[in-house]
């Protein structure tokens, strides 16, 4: 199994991408629109992954490079850049590739961050918009604080709530989440239900900016 | 501190008062549009509390009287009687009573349960429209599973996002949700972050009807 993350320099990307190296046995290549940009930041995740120890390939390729050679693309880019991002890449997917949608629309105002999802009802719905017919879309991962994910240090304890139209694409996503150590994927039904699930990311934010014992937040449902 | 629970006789005012009854010293009014009825419940809820080795009194009155005689006023009613009844104890308040509003507004459809907001914004915000203009409202206990919070055989492991724009009114329902054994309230800021609190619930029972080994969810930060 291999998995692409577009945008995999940056933010949710980088902590997927190394979080999969270290746990899994799951080929990782990590996008970015310049192959470059996306070979020096391989490089130094193999780096981090060798000072802990762990002896781990991270591969590397321009965005719709990465994404023909994977058979589940991350997209964790920005929500303004998920339709543009899609659009790149959708004659290069493998015929049985699934795009994943992680990202969240949030505006600040002075009282918070607030979820503000596009026109299409939430961004995991707008990825549906922008991927081929034939693509299944996943939404998953949209509540995992970044800088946490990305320390290997860190042990998780959270919850991804995972959405699809497409069943069997939800279960493969599901069990690649659940081969990060400390993460627990759980069904949230359909892409009809994404939008309360990308709504916690800024009440996320909002807790930690007013507790000050909390700080990068996930969530554990029971 | 006395607490009058509008709508005390069902869902989630059954738990918070069995809760406040049997953790803290608090007087606990249950309320309803009866009398009759809310001193039924109330007596179902000192004899299930009896059962249980807790000798607690648990008062009760028509909706207006209960406000009257509260410091705090737990409008636990459906979102689509908040406003009524608001309305109906508004000129009953005591000077310095806070409102409380923990509903939530949502609607099913095939694909499951969705947040269903009203024009304010949030249930919470309406319930700041719809109160006298110096009276504090908080919004607290939304994503409470009623039947897990009403068996006090079952310990509690959650949080509860706390929303006001009065920082002292706040500070005081915080307190009341600390004082029920395994709730946590945590500051989420104001009325204006109450959306994305709300949504919440919709996906707490998305989850539930979703994995088998889930039920009556709530919710932990960290």
């Amino acid at each position: 199994m291999d998995i692409a993350l577009l945008g995999g320099t940056g933010d949710i990307g980088q902590g997927l991408a190394l979080r999969w190296a270290a746990d899994t046995d799951y080929g990782v290549i990590v996008g970015s629109r310049e192959a470059d940009r996306a070979r020096a930041m391989a490089d130094e995740y193999e780096t981090e992954l060798s000072s802990l120890g762990i002896d781990a390939t991270v591969e590397s390729d321009a965005n719709p490079d990465a994404a023909a050679r994977a058979d589940v693309v991350i997209c964790s880019v920005p929500a303004y850049h998920l339709s543009d991002t899609i659009e790149s890449v959708a004659d290069r997917l493998a015929d049985d590739a699934i795009l994943v949608s992680p990202a969240v629309g949030m505006k600040r105002d002075d009282a918070g961050v607030h979820y503000n999802p596009p026109g299409a009802g939430s961004v995991t719905a707008l990825a549906a918009e922008a991927a081929p017919d034939d693509v299944p879309v996943v939404g998953a991962f949209h509540n995992l604080a970044a800088g946490k994910l990305a320390n290997l240090d860190a042990d998780l304890d959270w919850d991804t709530p995972v959405v699809a139209d497409d069943e069997d694409a939800k279960g493969i996503v599901m069990d690649l989440a659940a081969g990060i150590e400390g993460l627990r994927p759980l069904d949230a039904g359909s892409i009809a239900n994404a939008g309360e699930i990308e709504s916690m990311t800024p009440l996320l934010i909002n807790l930690a900016a007013n507790n000050e014992h909390l700080h990068d937040l996930g969530v554990k449902f029971h």
